[in-house]
């Protein structure tokens, strides 16, 4: 078995954690009997400032045979305005291979941890990727006056709805059978009564999930006091945003925080990135955790159907922050980028 | 000194919180030697249910002449609808007394628990209370077919945002002379660039205030990882909604944390209220935590002017908590409101 994928490290720190996780990658596809072609695109900030184009003009059609991309990190606001970068780049590899779901895992890995008491705590959150509040939809009036006014306009359609929340509702199906709606529909009468009501209708096709409706501000206070209560959670884009970064939070920081930009009609790639990003304040030292870009790959095994491997890769990871020896700075340790991973590269089997 | 109050102990445990504070409001006035000429406006569920309306056609007039309103909780989900409660009534106030500056205080009280290991953080949340993502602007397409579209509007005024930012500004310039101001421009880029835009403006004024702005997923997630790097935190309406329960959160739960809606012409009327709603599970059990209201109250004493009082009044509270005898059952102890009340009157001096 051959699987094609698409490399792209990035900015900052992104070369340093992609670099780090080919030798596991390499590893684990040869201990799992299947090969990985993988093609690197050197495509960011430092491509801006010498070409003016953070890609080729082509650039998707170059990914687009791919059955997966790995992503490093991209932006780097001190030279190019994320306006630039992120709509550039990330923004519209997840918009034209209609990524709609990203999903990210929040769980502390053995050895890990996070700021809460708390450690018990399972949550697949499954965001919006492709409309809702960051349509890009608005305009402003009277600029620079103080008559001005701003608006920004959330855009919901029930295609993007409905297949967000079918797309929850069969992973809850495989875990608990428990599904969290978020919405804020006591102030947000239009685009969140909508989600609302959708949420009902496609519930009434899965009576083996029961579903509990939250508004974000409650369950953002839900995810820290009782984040054990909480299973596979639903979100908008801008909900499922700042829902999952709290997740990341929780689970011991953004160097632990995995994510993947799933298009579930496999004729498209889909996308496997950490969340945090470029963190320019570390590039270069080789000192970046590689546990979020390793994590993410193991996703990417996943949904290139080597669960096997992929299941091989996090116990790996699992049995290398569970010994806590090597532990990079974010995590209080001194280790380096390439260590944790040379690591978790000998404990594959 | 005699400072007109309007009381409105609205529906569930609303009451019981409201009740429970009054004598230790009366003894701290008599300590203090003013007095407080309390009025109570039975506005409730039950009103609706009995009159079809949440308060009197004239009711913003009945408030006016007060100088601080004192909240219980508004809303009975399971007999009105959010929808006709809360616009019923404690939004048409916020609103009709321009109460733009929603401030809530998040810090743990002696002897009080978080979620967090972290417990030395002390944080203001400064929330616009009037426009942004709350206007109720937006609408539905071709409703409840497969090509229905919702849309929901964020409306900004420059007069809306400067006066939340000047809000902030005058705190953090009493505080510690730090400010977060909160967006995520790298998504919205018309009300959260303008937001950007306005802060800068705002700060040129304020040179003795050091800013920073944060996207509102990453602050989300340093209120959970390093909430003592925080202080005066100034966000929009969903935002701060967001981030203050998260604040409710860390501080040990809703039962600890009080606001403060105001509007600082005191010509109008300000209102002082729990963030904890009516709570209809365990209304009419007489156990509900009234730390949140007696906090509240002790905010409103501020604003009347009566600082002594305020300070003693809170004194009092976390002598008691701090004792930690007597807990409501949300914090694990089996003590009934108004004991908790009584021994904050009793710890009065
Ligand atoms: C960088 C930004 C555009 C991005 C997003 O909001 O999608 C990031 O916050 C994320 O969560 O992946
Ligand atoms: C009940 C609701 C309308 C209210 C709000 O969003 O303002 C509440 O969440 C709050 O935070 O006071």
């Amino acid at each position: 078995r051959r699987h094609a994928v698409a490399l792209i490290p990035g900015d900052g720190i992104g070369p340093e954690v992609i670099d780090a996780s080919l030798e596991v990658l390499e590893k684990v596809a040869r201990l799992h009997g299947f090969a990985l072609d993988m093609t690197r695109f050197d495509w960011s900030c430092d491509r801006y400032l010498a070409t003016g184009r953070m890609m080729p003009e082509d650039g998707i059609d170059q990914l687009r045979p791919h059955a997966a991309i790995l992503l490093g990190a991209v932006g780097w606001p001190a030279r190019v305005p994320d306006a630039v970068s992120l709509h550039g780049l990330l923004l519209p590899i997840r918009k034209s291979f209609d990524q709609f779901a990203n999903m990210r895992p929040h769980r502390l890995l053995p050895g890990a941890t996070g700021p809460l008491k708390s450690e018990a705590f399972d949550i697949l959150c499954i965001r919006e990727n492709t409309e809702g509040e960051y349509s890009g939809a608005g305009g402003r009036i009277h600029v620079g006056t103080p008559a001005e006014v701003a608006v920004e306009t959330s855009i919901f359609t029930r295609r993007g709805v409905e297949r967000i929340l079918r797309f929850g509702f069969e992973q809850a199906r495989r875990r608990s059978g428990r599904l969290a709606s978020v919405t804020k529909s006591n102030a947000q009468k239009y685009s969140m009564v909508f989600w609302d009501e959708v949420t009902e209708e496609v519930a009434a096709d899965y009576p083996d999930v029961t579903v509990s409706r939250y508004h974000i501000d409650a369950i953002a206070a839900r995810m820290v006091m009782a984040p054990e209560t909480l299973d596979v959670v639903v979100a908008s884009n801008l909900f499922g945003d700042i829902l999952t970064d709290l997740g990341a939070a929780i689970q011991g920081g953004l160097g632990f925080a995995p994510s993947a930009n799933i298009n579930p009609d496999r004729s498209q790639p889909s996308m496997f990135e950490p969340v945090h990003g470029s963190a320019p304040d570390i590039a270069g030292r080789g000192i970046a955790n590689p546990v979020a870009t390793l994590w993410s790959a193991a996703l990417m095994l996943d949904h290139l159907g080597e669960e096997a491997a992929g299941r091989s890769l996090l116990a790996a990871l699992s049995a290398v922050t569970a010994e806590g020896r090597l532990r990079t700075p974010d995590q209080g340790g001194r280790a380096c980028t390439t260590d944790v991973a040379r690591a978790v590269a000998d404990r594959l089997s």
